[in-house]
């Protein structure tokens, strides 16, 4: 099985390490290795690099720890307004949603709007009224918040209110989760699922419902999942420019996808990161930041999992 | 002025001759002429190619001829959601809007979020609060609905009952408009507006909205406006790919144009056209339809309108 793949990141704002408590960072892992169990297992079984994605953004939409489902960020209003995005690449066919508020997990919306093959994305309260329709599982919106995102919120409107929003960390700016796949054929696919940033305003889209922007995979080429501050990676079509520079410059995926991260986005003076898969070999993950939420599960079956540079093996995926 | 150089789409979803009048057709290609007129303007008296694209969009969102502003497509509710977009090929800003009800203007409202710099696409009713307090003109929903789409409507709703709906031509299906410029300085811009296509879901957003697929510029590189079922430009980073296979491909623009609009998306099987400009040289305007509305001027100073084939010269831009 030395050419499945997965890759998993959990947004490029990780805390300092000294503002969660040891526990905290290991419960976090956890849940980052199991994300990936859940998606390595569909993927042991034969299954589509497609539905591993799903299955592993799942996983984490449902974790408190990232922003994306439950513990997603609020808006300046305290709604949840939550974006997904999903695209196969043998297909080339997507499915995104944007500024959903009562989707579960909003990742099933997005592939929901992909096996349909017709409409591709859905905005608003038609996101959330496809998805009833479709009989995803349906939460209210309270189901999203934690006291962590309302205590994070508190802080900024104050801090706001002061005049030293600057000192805000990306932390509490932003997120997102994300996940790229290879399966048993050699087909890729890529999946990304946010709540966009704390105190964003309401009705703001970033790029991670945006192919192209935020997600974007194509087989024989890469699959790419982003995060970092959206407008930024729409501006750069940041995914699909990593696919682009392999296309048709004949890069490596580690060049693209580090130069896009370290150069392309950060000339704007932000923070960045991605998850990234070649046609080959193991998931690369890039990020600019302090730290960045990941893992993977390479060619030879062991599990990586990481929050800052540090890196925690965990055997053999199960 | 060489180097100034404007082009513009109306929506490669033109009808059969015989279906409009001949004072019908040459009304629309008036309005064409008028559009290029109001950009031009800007051009000649030393303006940015930004200001000048958001000026020929304007004239053509405010002609009942196409499916954008006055005149736009009606959803499966009989309501009008519109989408637009605006991209500075200068500085690689962005704005966009979609699923807006009641900005006069929509790619007014894009070019406001483009200069506020901040969030770059917002959707829904945040949209049109957004336009509201940014000053913009705002309309009843009723403005932008006239008898044309009206009656598309109903028909396209009587053939979906009965069993006929592949009979629905291009043109009650899509459209959308948009706009490329070269100014004095060498700066690109493009913008694209549209209200969607007849009958479309509630919610839907295509890929007019969308940075990299329906609309994209880039200094030295070119500027790009799509027209076509706006999934299949999603899924194939459409407006961005054209850039890409001039960056890192080495393609000619009128290449790069031609493959995107009469292989990459003809391959699924639907209509496309696009308004291209390059760092130099003239617009071109690839479709693989019965018609798309266009019109361009270049280096010669000359306007030329088109609907079908046929190409209209009408003289030295004023």
């Amino acid at each position: 099985m030395s050419g499945l793949a997965l890759g998993l990141h959990g947004g490029c704002g990780t805390l300092d390490r000294s503002l969660m408590s040891e526990a905290e960072w290991a419960e976090a892992r956890d849940h980052i290795a199991g994300a990936l169990s859940a998606g390595w297992s569909v993927l042991k079984a034969g299954g589509a690099a497609l539905d591993a994605v799903q299955a592993t953004i799942m996983v984490l939409e449902d974790s408190p720890h990232f922003n994306a489902g439950h513990g997603a960020a609020l808006t300046e209003a305290s709604t949840h307004e939550l974006d997904a995005s999903i695209m196969d690449g043998a297909t080339r066919a997507a499915g995104a949603v944007c500024a959903t508020t009562r989707i579960r997990n909003p990742i099933t919306a997005a592939r929901a709007l992909l096996d349909g093959g017709q409409v591709l994305m859905l905005t608003g309260p038609a996101a959330d009224r496809f998805a009833e329709k479709a009989g995803l599982a349906m939460v209210e919106p309270s189901y999203f918040t934690t006291q962590r995102r309302v205590d994070t919120l508190a802080g900024l409107k104050r801090r706001a209110a002061e005049g030293t929003s600057s000192k805000a960390s990306e932390a509490e700016k932003h997120g997102t989760v994300g996940a790229v796949a290879r399966d048993a054929k050699g087909h890729l696919a890529a999946g990304t699922s946010t709540g966009g940033f704390n105190n964003k305003p309401v009705g703001r889209v970033g790029d991670s419902p945006i192919i192209g922007a935020g997600t974007y995979a194509r087989d024989g080429v890469c699959a790419v999942s982003c995060t970092g501050m959206g407008e930024y990676f729409i501006r750069n079509v940041a995914a699909y420019d990593v696919a682009a520079r392999i296309i048709y410059g004949g890069a490596r995926l580690e060049d693209a996808a580090g130069t896009l991260v370290h150069d392309v986005i950060a000339s704007h003076g932000i923070g960045a990161g991605m998850i990234a898969l070649g046609a080959t070999g193991d998931p690369v993950a890039p990020f600019n930041t302090l730290g960045m939420y990941r893992g993977w599960v390479g060619s030879d079956g062991e599990m990586v999992v990481a929050t800052h540079q540090e890196l925690f093996r965990r055997g053999q995926a199960a």
